[in-house]
């Protein structure tokens, strides 16, 4: 039987000794010059830019982070062979020895999810979803997840502008929407079959958190689930508001930067700190993220 | 300037006379037995198998009903070879005259909604979209959309059994759920640049309705979207439950049918009508649904 999700990621964010995880998003126009090129951005050109960028950033992650993120929206832009550059990033991440998550935020209703499942599920370790379809929406993904050893990660509130205006949208009972989702994810995640030894469960959350009070009230309500929390960096969240997603123990939270990491090259202030070549922005950029999050486990950091 | 998504669905729903779209959703486990043979259903004989099929339903269904609904799952489902079966048959169905609905389903914030549109949108003539993520996850949709003359479809309601579990949730204010999406969905479908000149939306909704008295409440709750309404045929609708989600004049809504039309070989009843050929199924199942519901527009049917 393969080893439960929770358990693998666990291991993993101990082996690095951190919780930080590479959103790798990459979009051709803010590749670097050198691999860009002057292609136009929809031809076979800047889709193998894509994928050297992937493998060289994956290569250059991979002694530093446990985990890495990929949103499938930047491959499939691409079509049929951004889909392969997609997947062959995942294989080149999961050969690296990172855990590869795929953000593919799908969602339909009964033999399409599962459909949905069966094409995403078996090309990484973890992928996001859906829940505002109810169970039968996610449950087809959890039945094929959970015996495999992968991870769901079930999008709960998201980092947006707007989401607020329908997922902060108060109930009769007094809860906010997204707190009903919450408890629903708390109620996937506990059933049999789901927790791993390390009593974490293989259903997560995707919670953008507003504020340190906000993460702690959202911990209490999936006791379970792994926090998968956007927002770090280039979104302008700073570790200590991440601190109340994590159990005491330093379980229970992913954070994850993007754009402040893969494209650390367009920043003026780390060219001046780490000099001209793009793939040591990004290694520059990546460690102090590390370092950063580090700070949240048990005896992380200074 | 190209002509609106909702003047085109007009045209081609008068053209046909009926409301009809078929939802082209092949599992390749319910390919006829000719088509699908003994290969792997992973392989790549099943991807031809599943192209062969598209293409051959296409050019059935083309002389009878106004639009054909791919769902992106079915072909997502193996891989890169599948997408570009998908976008094949996007393609073939729109040079056979038929308007194409992306069913994908793809919900993303910010920018990545923006590379989700332009992966999708060039392809067909409208898409399904997730609503849950806020205006921000819609709006880069619409941007692209309703200037290209292209529609978005926002899933509002779906058919699961347990959509209600979270689309039903009664709000402080005594709406429900997916009241208050309608409402959301209503503001953005009124927005200038958004009507046609038969005075809908390129903004729709999926909506599946409970009942003639939901589906009129509905109706009047988004005056200006056209509804894409599965749940006839296999999913147990019948035509007059449709009723009021069209306006007196007709316009309005699309009915879709999958597993009952594409799958008809596998009715015995069917079958004994229309004889041992899977096409011949196919073409009875898909004149009789687009019989049935033509006696929802104006002057139709018997």
């Amino acid at each position: 039987m393969p080893t439960h999700f929770a358990d693998r990621l666990s291991d993993a964010v101990r082996a690095r000794a951190t919780p930080a995880v590479v959103a790798l998003d990459p979009v051709v126009e803010h590749l670097p010059a050198e691999l860009r090129g002057d292609h136009p951005v929809d031809g076979p050109a800047a889709v193998s830019a894509l994928g050297e960028f992937c493998t060289t950033a994956i290569d250059l992650i991979a002694p530093v982070v446990p985990a890495v993120k990929l949103n499938i929206a930047c491959f499939e832009r691409h079509g049929p062979a951004g889909l392969a550059v997609y997947l062959a990033a995942a294989a080149h991440a999961a050969r690296r020895g990172l855990l590869v998550i795929g953000d593919v935020k799908r969602g339909d209703v009964g033999h399409t999810a599962e459909l949905y499942a069966r094409a995403h599920l078996p090309a990484v370790d973890a992928i996001t979803v859906s829940g505002y379809l109810g169970a039968d929406g996610v449950e087809p993904f959890l039945e094929l997840a959970a015996p495999e050893g992968r991870g769901v990660f079930v999008l709960v509130r998201t980092s947006n502008p707007s989401a607020g205006s329908i997922q902060d949208l108060v109930l009769q009972d007094g809860r906010k929407l997204h707190e009903a989702l919450a408890a629903r994810v708390a109620d996937w995640a506990a059933r049999p079959g789901r927790l791993g030894a390390t009593g974490w469960s293989c259903v997560g959350a995707v919670v953008a958190t507003r504020d340190a009070a906000d993460a702690a009230r959202l911990r209490a309500a999936m006791p379970r689930s792994i926090f998968l929390v956007p927002g770090y960096g280039a979104q302008g969240g700073m570790a200590e508001d991440f601190r109340p997603c994590f159990r005491p123990d330093g379980g229970g939270a992913l954070i994850a930067a993007g754009r402040s990491v893969i494209f650390a090259h367009e920043s003026d202030d780390i060219r001046r700190q780490a000099g001209p070549r793009w793939e040591d922005c990004l290694v520059h950029a990546c460690r102090a993220f590390a370092a950063d999050v580090a700070r949240l486990l048990p005896g992380g950091g200074v």
